[in-house]
């Protein structure tokens, strides 16, 4: 069999090298010619895949290492009879560290403890549901709204009105939509900031136009009450710098940019393909990540819950210094800042997930490990 | 054998226990009365020992569990026979790990490389030659102003002028002293300020007054470009709140505050004592020191220095807390300022030293062990 794929996919060979030849290419530059023989094409969000490269190849499985399918023409794959496969969720565990990372710098900057915060959760996807499962595992009091899921599983969420009033961190994650009932485009609006609490600290991580960036950045110019934390920006990779130095952290969407996502999109693919050729997958991801730095935490039962929370999701990751790097990014021209919003995702430090951190307790204590239960560590 | 102790000396027991009867009391009011048959006074600095309180006393040995003699009158327990000692250095490493996490918060504001940088230390007693060890160990450049100990000793030091007109960080050490050839009161005014290179980080965990905080203020409201880092404040507990705020970290007086700390000032007491009466002493502070809440850390062969040296310091001491803590603190009229001050520093949180946290390398990495030598963990 012969496979195609992005020379820039991670663990191509562990995954992919049983299953016949694999050749690369940089993703932006793959052509027809290079995937005429191929059975299988691997691709990242950087090629797009449609009838022009693919129309007269052997292709019978496309697949995307990434959450995103835009790339991807999914209307001629059906007509063509070619299986596709993406990675959703590959990376929903970043952004919930992240979400974590940022309560934190939030809770020391203002002084705030984290149990004492009612949360609105916008959105509970792949990422949203993650981040509920966290929070409500710590036993903090959290709201959800998600009209399309309420829609069609009922259950108990509440409208983005209730969030709005009623919580004091909101966190969003939905896609961005324009249309339907449910358009996500400026879903918080100058209407929507002026209805929440003073205090409130507003987190965006999803896509930059959920929030009206002009009217955020107003809303903060009259000195309004509220701490800002976003990840995404309306018309990136060009940021509003007066907007960004409004914020209590401002980082070049890299919320999910952890080593282990990357790695989760090609295992993903992986085993879509293996499902593909009715094959039982021989590779696990879980024997292919690598050893994190921090291998391994111990603690001693005598160890506060909170400093314990703060320990450990800092030790993994803490979005101080891609703020730090950011903000200082955000100089020169339009141009330079775009390019340095470009660099600092591509040249990115290494990141590992806290649920793939071991911690071992040195003795009993039910509150350390109904923590470190909710945050996901393996405990060893 | 009758001691009588401050009651919030730590330990007590477990260093003082075999020696007889140790009768507690609140340090600011302990009394001629309560003193007269006790063979040995503990205190801290909050007790005023001199002929008022001991006269007529059993009393011949004095232990103070700090490093200040302020408030012992040396004079008439030289003319009275009465022996004494305190805990020079007993918290000098605290301020180590304070400025280590100083250098990283710097560093990551300011995107500059620890290892490029030339450091400067004025002082070199307890605190600045432990600093110093470190950051020679850690292969950056060091040069060392102290007048007094070039004259008594000679060696490799050099003037102040040279620190200020060379080096991209400096950080004081020396004692407050207004008197003789080497008197360190505004040992760093307007013209010192003047002298330094452009971005020099300047570091003071002295004394408040070993900087003239009028002229440094001045000096950064004119938009001097200089980082800095105060954990002392001239006229302490009040705090110039515009100074305060021009600088990158801000503390109250916290730098050596130390849990480690606090528990070697009684055990070195405690030697002193048993020195004074002769005997050899049984009980030593490795063996009762409590196990760190963080216990160790296990780090594998791939991790890069840099990420280690910041997730070792970071994990034991992160100033970046007691600065955010202070600078709310910061609020309200003069004497609410003033007593928040105090508060801060009596409700301090759990925190240990550096060289108290084991580490694990899972493989061989000279580099890891050369920086982890360098700082001082204990390599199990
Ligand atoms: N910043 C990053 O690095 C990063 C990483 C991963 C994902 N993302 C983004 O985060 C967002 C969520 O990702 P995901 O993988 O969880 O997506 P998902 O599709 O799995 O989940 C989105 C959820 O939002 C809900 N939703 C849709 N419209 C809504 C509305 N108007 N109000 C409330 N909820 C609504 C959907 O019903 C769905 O449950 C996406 O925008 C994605 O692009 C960003
Ligand atoms: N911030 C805190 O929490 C904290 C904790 C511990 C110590 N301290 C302070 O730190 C300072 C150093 O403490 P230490 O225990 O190392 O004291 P130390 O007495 O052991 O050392 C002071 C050194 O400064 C030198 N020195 C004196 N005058 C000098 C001058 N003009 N220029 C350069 N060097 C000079 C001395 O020769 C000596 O070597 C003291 O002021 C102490 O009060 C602060």
């Amino acid at each position: 069999m012969l496979l195609v794929a992005d020379e820039n996919i991670p663990l191509l060979d562990e995954f992919f090298a049983n299953f016949g030849e694999i050749r690369r290419y940089p993703g932006r530059s793959i052509s027809a010619e290079q995937v005429r023989d191929a059975d299988a094409l691997l691709v990242r969000s950087v090629t797009r895949v449609d009838e022009a490269l693919l129309a007269g190849s052997r292709v019978r499985f496309v697949g995307t290492c990434t959450i995103g399918t835009d790339h991807l023409d999914l209307a001629y794959f059906a007509g063509a009879g070619i299986h596709w496969a993406s990675a959703p969720g590959c990376n929903a565990r970043g952004v919930v560290d992240y979400v974590l990372g940022s309560l934190l710098a939030l809770a020391e900057q203002t002084g705030q403890r984290l149990d004492q915060l009612v949360y609105g959760v916008v959105g509970a996807g792949q990422v949203g549901s993650r981040l509920v499962r966290v929070l409500q595992g710590l036993g903090w009091q959290v709201r959800v709204c998600d009209p399309p899921r309420q829609a069609a599983e009922g259950g108990d969420f509440v409208e983005l009105a209730q969030i709005l009033g009623e919580c004091d961190v909101i966190s969003l994650h939905t896609p961005l939509t324009r249309e339907g009932d449910h358009a996500t485009h400026h879903l918080i609006g100058a209407a929507q900031l002026q209805a929440l609490k003073p205090g409130t600290w507003l987190i965006n991580a999803s896509r930059g136009a959920v929030v009206d960036n002009a009217a955020l950045r107003a809303h903060l110019e009259a000195d309004a009450e509220l701490e800002v934390v976003l990840d995404v920006w309306e018309g990136e990779p060009q940021v509003d710098v007066e907007l960004a130095a409004l914020c209590q952290l401002a980082t070049p969407h890299i919320a999910g940019y952890s080593l282990d996502g990357k790695l989760r999109g090609t295992a993903m693919i992986h085993e879509a393909f293996c499902a593909f050729l009715g094959q039982v997958p021989q590779r696990h991801l879980s024997d292919l990540l690598p050893t994190p730095w921090l291998s391994e935490l111990q603690v001693a039962p005598e160890a506060s819950p909170d400093w314990l929370l703060a320990q450990v999701c800092r030790a993994v990751y803490d979005p101080r210094l891609d703020d730090a790097n950011f903000l200082r990014s955000l100089q020169g021209d339009a141009a330079t800042r775009r390019a340095a919003f470009d660099q600092l995702r591509k040249h990115y430090p290494y990141r590992r997930e806290i649920d793939g951190l071991k911690v071992r307790m040195l003795g009993e204590n039910p509150a350390q490990s109904a923590l470190l239960h909710a945050l996901g560590v393996q405990l060893v």
